[in-house]
């Protein structure tokens, strides 16, 4: 099978169609920032802050558990051991971080959607680990396969996601031990995107590197990143052995991985920016570092996906500006580990893709981009504090993250942006919209939203008075309808097909 | 009256007692920034657009039409004139600009509502000018003086405002030449926040001096500001009469203005975000070096109200990303000015508070804490492009505005926000929310909304499955229900009540 792979892709004539279908559908390049980061902390602010997270590895220290291999990796390794708790002399950790590349190409089955993660760049990738999907017309339900392919290939035709993502929501009516499976399928198969790895198992991110060995070449898969994949942290401090378990094929595979501390302040991390954020940096040390044990060199991002509490109910709440002080601050944290920095999404807690939840989504976008994120996963379509993805808000999101790009741009002071001629031509009371300026440029000039409603209110309400919602739900059976499917080589697309019934019948299937 | 409004004020005892319901409603004190601006436009850019706003200024000129007065000040201050065509010799106008005050305080009847405009402070006023008004239960219709009042009140209710605003609706069932004065009687008797004075004619702004001569006593007026006014410049580079007779009017009163080019990219303005800049700057060192030329000293806010063009229909959109680059930019024009600065919004082009609006606003309102704005009009309510104040969008902006004063606090690094004893006592796999940690700083840790849903589906579902807009109409409802007018002293109260008599029967109505 992999010797197929190889060959089709050493042919180049799937690159090439893969190439033309790219242009059809007109996706953006990943965003490369040429404006500022906003920065929160002070230097001494940071130094603080890094002192502490130094104090808590020495002093504290962090536990894997059920896992006795990382414990002997970490005692080769200089750190002191009590049971599963790790204490790691200062320094050590930052120290062993220092073999992570500070950027990476992840490669996609279609070149042209390659991404690189890190630097300032910005790479968007869609919604990740809803049970639950809503739309106007079914409400909310469990999710399936069939909802699973709709967001694969809504994610494929959105100008603005450069990545395909991994769990879009869980397809519950697949069996839990194969869905890993058919969703990897899918993402192979629906989109030519970038895309993640499972991590339920260390099993299953086997399979993962496997299938791309199918779909890359097993060699191109050695030496070069095609997965990027979410290994939580069980914060505080705890590192988990079945997500080490996943991180260890990975990294032991060259493969990427979104090291990232899951906080519900107050709960999981103090109650405060500057503890949380200690917590973080202090997690994530230990995490990028255990990487570069099992892999000197493996790629890594360093993520926070912190939110906050309503204290009342115990509920997490989402785009608040504690959430957007950790964000800046993590990143700040980031750039001086000189490591690719995942946060923020369309984050919102509410229930419906209402003005709660753009407020709270667009709170967390335009921080995401001040912020200096590299990866931001759930960019969009989640819904409910991520129980839930929103075919609507999937597209109301999407189309917002056009804004981030356009903002990404900065600002040109060329002869043309000046626009002296202009102002010249049409003087005191006079109107631009005819001048010769403004026909060479109008369109390129403002970014143009694909969703949003600009018409006059006579005309809005003859068509119906609709609001976003009614708007995206037309905008999701547009896309699903114009939606093609990127070609692939058969040879390739037979032994991926072959791999997933091979894997599926050498188990029982168990939804626990 | 004036004698009498002098000695209330001069007895203290209507302060205290206007001190003491202050305290009841909780407002909060204008925003003082412990964070960063966000910058967008290099050393090198802002000499290039200051260098051509000169140009402009210079060889292409403004134009101040039907104004003789205006003119003979500017030949007098050594501008060359053509006709209304006034061009300013290269650095004349920054020269002038140079007497206005870099900050100033707008007293309110109750002291503790004052506010401090200008550094690093915000101030948050109401939407301004829209004729109609719409709610859940009304839909959208002509704005009436018994809805103007219901705006005043719920900016009198709300936290996060700290100024009442000017006309948060056109009173359309008041004649033209009589509203100002039931608009400015509501702001002064249902409200104890800073307002704004009128500016449809002059006479009517000398009619909003001698009403605030009877509140706040005239010596009291001729030595403070206590209304801060809004003069559009009719983009590009003209300066309207009847604008230029109210700022005359309130300059030479010592009472403050927002000089503002009113602009849609596209047309009123070049396409490109360094030509609008350009102007924005020409338009406002011209409109503040006049202001400066009929008093010198008198406060002043640099404003830029600056919207994007959807090119296809020519319909104004809001918070796009151009729209962000110039409140940026200007923001860093008007500090190399040393002037206040008033930009952004709750700005949107949704006919509806739905998600639409809310992206929108909350892309704006960001952005206006960011790029450094002093004074933000329209901070809550605005819908349709500025034709709809929208009762529920009100109380939805107005809840987000609390945001903004939590964002702007900046993250504190003392010992209780290191939080080490917390994580120390927690330790790996444990958790915060009990901790004496937590347990001292959970109440004041997060920004706490008063509108949106953070409850179990579950909850949520059986309680009507509200959305953000059902959930507002009923929070306008309680704010309207729970609503104290403020106490006043009886003899302003009867003086101002004989004033607008006094001043209706002069002269016929007139809807025109």
């Amino acid at each position: 099978m992999a010797e197929s792979a190889r060959r089709a892709r050493g042919g180049g004539g799937a690159a090439r169609r893969a190439q033309r279908s790219a242009v059809s559908f007109e996706t953006a390049r990943f965003i490369e920032r040429n404006i500022p980061n906003f920065e929160v902390l002070t230097e001494e602010a940071l130094e603080i802050i890094e002192h502490n997270a130094e104090t808590v590895l020495e002093e504290i220290g962090v536990n894997f558990p059920d896992n006795p291999g990382a414990l002997q990796r970490w005692r080769d390794a200089g750190a002191d051991l009590q049971g599963e708790r790790v204490r790691i002399p200062r320094g050590l950790a930052r120290k062993l971080c220092e073999t992570a590349p500070s950027s990476f190409t992840q490669h996609a089955r279609n070149p042209a959607r390659n991404v690189e993660v890190g630097g300032r760049n910005l790479v968007l990738a869609p919604v990740y680990g809803p049970p639950f999907v809503r739309d106007a017309a079914g409400g909310r339900r469990y999710a399936t396969m069939a909802d699973f392919n709709k967001f694969v290939k809504l994610a494929y035709m959105s100008k603005w996601l450069h990545h395909s993502g991994g769990t879009v929501c869980e397809p519950t009516d697949i069996p839990v031990n194969k869905r890993h499976l058919d969703m990897l399928h899918a993402h192979m198969t629906l989109s030519d995107k970038p895309f993640m790895g499972s991590v339920t198992e260390p099993s299953r991110a086997q399979d993962s590197v496997d299938m791309c060995g199918v779909l890359f070449g097993e060699d191109f898969v050695q030496q070069n990143t095609v997965m990027t994949s979410l290994i939580n942290i069980n914060s505080p401090m705890t590192f988990d052995d079945v997500m080490m378990g996943a991180l260890e094929v990975y990294a032991s595979n060259n493969q990427a991985c979104i090291i990232s501390p899951f906080i519900v302040g107050g709960a999981m991390a103090p109650v405060s920016v500057a503890g949380t954020l200690t917590q973080v940096l202090a997690e994530t040390l230990a995490g990028i570092a255990y990487s570069q044990l099992v892999r000197k060199g493996a790629p890594v991002i360093m993520g926070a996906f912190v939110t906050s509490i309503d204290m009342n109910s115990g509920a997490p709440t989402f785009g608040t500006p504690e959430a957007a002080h950790i964000t800046y601050g993590a990143g700040q944290l980031a750039r001086r580990l000189n490591l690719p920095y995942r946060s923020a999404g369309s984050f919102c807690g509410s229930k419906l893709p209402d003005a709660q939840a753009a407020y709270e989504t667009s709170n967390s976008l335009n921080m995401g981009l001040l912020a200096g994120v590299n990866f931001m996963l759930h960019a969009c379509g989640w819904l409910e504090g991520g129980l839930v993805s929103s075919f609507e808000k999937f597209v109301m999101d999407a189309d917002q993250l056009g804004t981030l790009h356009h903002l990404a741009r900065g600002v040109e002071i060329d002869e043309n942006a000046q626009a002296m001629d202009a102002i010249r031509e049409v003087g005191p009371g006079g109107h631009y919209l005819g001048c010769a300026h403004t026909q060479a440029n109008f369109k390129s000039a403002f970014w143009k939203s694909d969703l949003l409603d600009y018409k006059p209110f006579e005309t809005w309400a003859d068509e119906g008075a609709r609001d976003t919602q009614a708007l995206a739900t037309a905008r999701v059976e547009k896309l699903l309808g114009d939606y093609q499917q990127p070609e692939m080589d058969p040879g390739i697309r037979e032994a991926l097909d072959a791999f997933v019934a091979q894997r599926k019948a050498a188990e029982p299937d168990s939804f626990m």
